[in-house]
């Protein structure tokens, strides 16, 4: 994006994500601004950088905002979305937007156990070690776990989101769910604020950040 | 598969297919039988298979069969479906399961036009020409045009169909739901047994073979 319109304005655009999506990660909802060197429609800022980015980025929407807006440092609803692909076998045509899950997973008690975790809370358990961020409390509004035949979506909508925090959240719900840690359970993970008690980050593939509410 | 089960089983194995699908086309009920040199147990061989396959193909299911049963010369139904992603700028999280379409389309249009095909019919109208089969006379069971959000949906069910048919069929509907052409129209394409008043073959990625019923 930086490249594309540094060479539309002839002049460097630094650009501000709302934030970091890790590799392997989808962003549908992701927001970024940039002070920009000259002046452009937003139909044709749009259209220009859609004509030549590649395929798998798409400008959806441009607009004009306050010169104090920064898509970071804002009071923001994000929400993300983590799904599982539960059969005997992956199926292909999904294989790249969900994770494949073999062993029967039980949605009740993975939304049992993801109760626990909506409202105010640290989440240093669910937290990857190397992170910087020194305040580790989060505010989740909603957790909700959702089958719909063979595919799970864990749908998350929270203040903000620690490093790596959804994907360890949901690779707890997975042991919840396969049966190898009691619903309950949840709730002294979360107030061990140890990372190792909680499970593996689980594979990137499966996370969706959906939409960012400013 | 082939070159797999050659190794399996240390002796060249033929397969045949029920038909084929276009490069680009995505087939969840491809159906496949084959005259296997040895024993093996139905797990064991969609196991072993699937371990070994490439990301993009897996085995649903495998079961015996009799031996004079062959998946193309039975008498079916095959289902397709043909997506249609209608929005403002591109999906990247859609683009390999789906048409990007810019301009408005009107479902009710589509599916009055769609109505005209249900039936027997000759349909040398939407069979591309350098196709090999004499006889295209096919009877279409159900085909519906159902629109969820920005995603449209041509759904196609029928005893057979003749090369590009389904691609043939969706291109002429996007014409009548943008527009282009009246749905009353699509009567005088069909009857006209006439490749060139049918619209360009759609392109390949917005269609699924789904299911196959013996």
């Amino acid at each position: 994006l930086e490249t594309l319109l540094g060479r539309l304005f002839d002049s460097p655009v630094e650009i501000a994500g709302s934030g970091r999506t890790d590799a392997g990660v989808h962003a549908r909802g992701q927001t970024a601004s940039i002070v920009l060197p000259g002046r452009i429609t937003e139909a044709e800022f749009t259209g220009r950088l859609n004509d030549r980015l590649p395929a798998d980025i798409r400008i959806q929407k441009s607009e004009e905002v306050p010169a104090d807006f920064h898509p970071r440092y804002c009071k923001t609803r994000k929400t993300y979305e983590y799904k599982i692909c539960n059969r005997r076998f992956p199926d292909p045509c999904r294989r790249l937007y969900s994770l494949f899950y073999y062993w029967d997973l039980d949605e009740r008690k993975m939304q049992q156990a993801a109760d626990y975790l909506v409202g105010t809370h640290d989440f240093t358990s669910f937290c990857t070690v190397r992170a910087q961020v020194k305040d580790h409390v989060r505010t989740i509004y909603d957790l909700s776990v959702i089958r719909e035949g063979d595919m799970i979506t864990v749908r998350i909508t929270g203040n903000g989101f620690l490093y790596n925090m959804v994907r360890i959240i949901a690779g707890t719900l997975l042991r919840v769910g396969s049966g190898q840690m009691e619903p309950e359970e949840m709730k002294h993970v979360l107030e061990a604020k140890n990372r190792e008690l909680a499970a593996d980050t689980a594979r990137p593939e499966g996370l969706t950040l959906v939409s960012i509410a400013y």
